[in-house]
């Protein structure tokens, strides 16, 4: 099972450094959703190979331009290459209107459509769900309404053991009954318990985003024990009068919460352009939470 | 005097092969006129160390999104870094509609005002005068109204030959009336005429930009003998059905052009996709005008 993310933009605001404005490009199982969509994501995605026909879901966390000025650059690339799927975007109210303006005055129908997902600002909610995935919103703390997203693997099958399988002669048709949970019956009419046959799923893997965002202790319960959690971390500490100027958080206010909901791993990102290097935020972070990793373009990072 | 485009995008519609859609800077002496936007300009304008702060007025063609999707990420920065000058921007109507509406939704007031210049796409026009430029709207023939944009130097002042200031033992303060072309009058009377002390102005450079646009010969007349000329070449001849279809030209047509209009260089660019290599192209426009050269991004070509 495939569940990782790649970093496809990682700098705050204002691109500096060669880094992107923000982009996480999800891939569950060859299965894409985007999580934002900078200014230059399309060209991102293909530096670092990934391929736009994989991808039918995109989430927008707000509408400050660093978040999605590459959206209509996707869209229009998408019809230029003949795509007919839909295509799911998820985010704030006002993305249609803006989409629509600029296809309006390129006089462009586009081929395929575009189903718009108005996100609540302010009340968490299930806003996607599929057979093995549910993608939740999550309300964050921003100058304008922002939500971050948190895709939850849903519980897989158990495991069937496969020395089971020849011990007892289980044909093929009862294994997904098995799998689902279910006793096994032999010829004779005994019943071997489910538990005999089989070891319990894997722990459901999750992913939560968290940009942009001041420090906001509301999101705790809900991305308690997440996998791995992107947290923005725009400034070091010694900048926190410019975290709480501009409603974004900094290295140790993102290191906090990553130790308060108990997280796997926490990504920072969302850099300030004032950073060239960019360990001293990795630095700040590791003294209250050691298992931090920078967000770096085009590295991906398993969940 | 510097008089120079530097290209920072050089790709069609759909970017492949790491270039980047449509955008080039002029430098006139240290003003800078940006002639199209397309995502990603404002990463490419750092990356080849050109800085933002220099930039005034920016010329849009059309607003199909490969010409414009930048313009966003660059009004953003500029606002994020403090900026007061006044932007100018010179499109076609419809720019202001697009650009109000991203504001809206982000809730963001700039710190400096835009001055959006419509431009009429089917008459040729002065769109932007200073002392040492004039900017000329050219009409092109595009799927939606397009224009190009001609950048003439004005006539500069006729040369003083040096060694006529010391024979005549002219003034400091005389010498710009004779740059100007009045005679000298020395302290006995004499009147010495001017084309004994000034050599003529160099002959006033140009440069027109005419992107996008298919084969178009009513713009000969305007872009007669123009110093360096920008055609679009989106397609090899063997893909001419293509720029049939899409209203683009065809590597000949952009030479022919160019040869009919008695231009002095001629540059190409908005490549298609499907053209990894591009000699075919430069080769194919060489048999018709052989002073083609291939725009490449980075590359700064004198005018």
């Amino acid at each position: 099972m495939q569940f990782e993310v790649t970093i496809l933009g990682c700098s705050g605001a204002i691109p500096a450094y060669d880094r992107h404005p923000t982009s996480h490009f999800l891939n569950y199982n060859g299965h894409g959703f985007l999580i934002d969509c900078g200014e230059g994501t399309q060209m991102q995605m293909a530096k670092h190979n990934i391929r736009r026909a994989k991808l039918d879901h995109v989430f927008i966390s707000h509408l400050h331009g660093d978040h999605f000025f590459g959206l209509m650059g996707l869209i229009s690339s998408f019809n230029l290459n003949y795509r007919e799927a839909p295509l799911h975007i998820y985010g704030n109210e006002g993305i249609e209107e803006i989409v629509r303006a600029h296809f309006k005055h390129a006089q462009t129908v586009l081929r395929y459509p575009i189903e718009f997902h108005v996100v609540h600002p302010d009340k968490a909610a299930i806003i996607f769900e599929n057979s093995f995935l549910t993608v939740e919103s999550i309300p964050l703390a921003h100058r304008i309404p922002t939500t971050g997203f948190l895709f939850r693997e849903k519980e897989g099958l158990r495991k069937i053991l496969p020395e089971k399988i020849q011990q007892y002669q289980i044909p093929v048709g009862e294994i997904a009954k098995i799998k689902g949970g279910e006793d096994f019956i032999d010829g004779n009419g005994n019943r071997i318990l489910n538990t005999e046959l089989t070891l319990p799923p894997s722990k459901p893997k999750s992913y939560a985003f968290c940009s942009d965002t001041c420090y906001h202790e509301p999101i705790l319960d809900q991305i308690k024990d997440v996998t791995v959690l992107y947290h923005e971390a725009t400034f070091a500490t010694e900048h926190a009068f410019r975290a709480k100027e501009t409603f974004h958080s900094t290295t140790i206010e993102a290191a906090t919460i990553a130790q308060k909901a108990n997280v796997g791993t926490l990504i920072i990102g969302h850099y300030s352009a004032r950073y060239d290097n960019l360990e001293i935020l990795k630095e700040e972070c590791q003294t209250v939470f050691p298992n931090t990793l920078l967000a770096i373009e085009g590295t991906v990072y398993p969940i």
